[in-house]
């Protein structure tokens, strides 16, 4: 038996054991709850009804869990761009399918893109991930910029601007959409290309 | 000289004095970048330089302060519909005009709005405030069903999730927005209606 199979066999308050995902899922969820900066390790092993060392056989730090979460939400949406940018050579596909993935990536990594909404640059760990944002903003933008030279995407709204809209719309999701809720994912990014893109008004 | 006056003529920390409204801008930003929650009302005499009886003479409590912002806030954002029901008979237009009002709020009450958004409901006050966003939100839905009805608003997003779409759009802009900066207020406003209403797309 493993160290961390002997750990998770002897939770407190007989709760089930948990790998190193469900540690991560229930962590991600305390710390949207309460806050990363309010969240104490103590509070942690308090919700998973592990002990500190159980925990930390998963985990060397909060930091750590911090860093795995804000990687996870990145790296989901950093694979939208390779993808469009792999499949697709006119900018203006590439953003209608950055779109889509980006919605895809939030609704499925719900949690952890909460999480990196919430960043504010406190600590190495979000400073990092706020330059990895910054990165896959400007990468954004210069497809928008792109598309606007090739005539697909209108000119007269500024490219950054375009990008921080676009992304204020699908970043706004994680305030009201559920998953299993009424909302279908995949329609929600076909609404949103609506609503951006295509325009609501009826032609 | 009346009590206030007597008051914010001898602030502690030779801070000048300050009018109700002045306490208010105050008030509003400490609560903006601690929390309301995490902000007692010793963090604010101490923002403000004043004393307790000095601060209490120009609002009774922390929630009356919160209460007052979040009400300048609805306030302006109601007038947006009130006025755009009164001059517009179709519905499309009074979605346009909705859309530019509002963000002309945001801007113009970028403090109080912030607060708003940030609101969870903890306390009566902001349950309150909820309420009243609630109100606000199924206006502008059915305004957006009317403008379907009309025809001139696409058939196929549900109207409720276009309203929140295009909220979510026009709110994110407290997140990087700052008065004074690059990005003109009005011009922003016409930004979001190409973005959401027209689309990006070119015809």
């Amino acid at each position: 038996m493993s160290q961390a199979e002997t750990a998770a066999a002897a939770p407190r308050r007989g709760r089930p054991g948990y790998d190193r995902d469900q540690v991560l899922a229930v962590a991600v969820k305390v710390f949207n709850e309460h806050g990363y900066d309010a969240t104490s390790v103590a509070d942690l092993t308090a919700a998973l009804g592990l002990t500190k060392s159980a925990l930390y056989h998963h985990f060397e730090s909060k930091a750590a869990i911090l860093e795995v979460a804000l990687n996870d939400a990145l790296d989901g949406l950093e694979r939208v761009v390779d993808d469009a940018v792999a499949q697709h050579p006119l900018a203006a596909d590439r953003l209608r399918s950055i779109v889509r993935g980006a919605v895809h990536v939030l609704t499925a990594k719900l949690p952890s893109v909460t999480l990196l909404l919430r960043v504010r640059g406190n600590g190495e760990v979000e400073l990092a991930a706020l330059r990895r944002r910054r990165a896959f903003d400007q990468r954004v933008t210069a497809i928008v910029a792109e598309a606007q030279r090739e005539g697909l995407i209108r000119g007269d709204v500024d490219a950054a601007v375009a990008t921080r809209l676009i992304f204020g719309m699908i970043n706004s999701v994680v305030e009201w959409y559920r998953p299993g809720g009424p909302v279908d994912p995949d329609e929600l990014g076909e609404d949103i290309l609506r609503a951006t893109l295509d325009g609501l008004q009826s032609r």
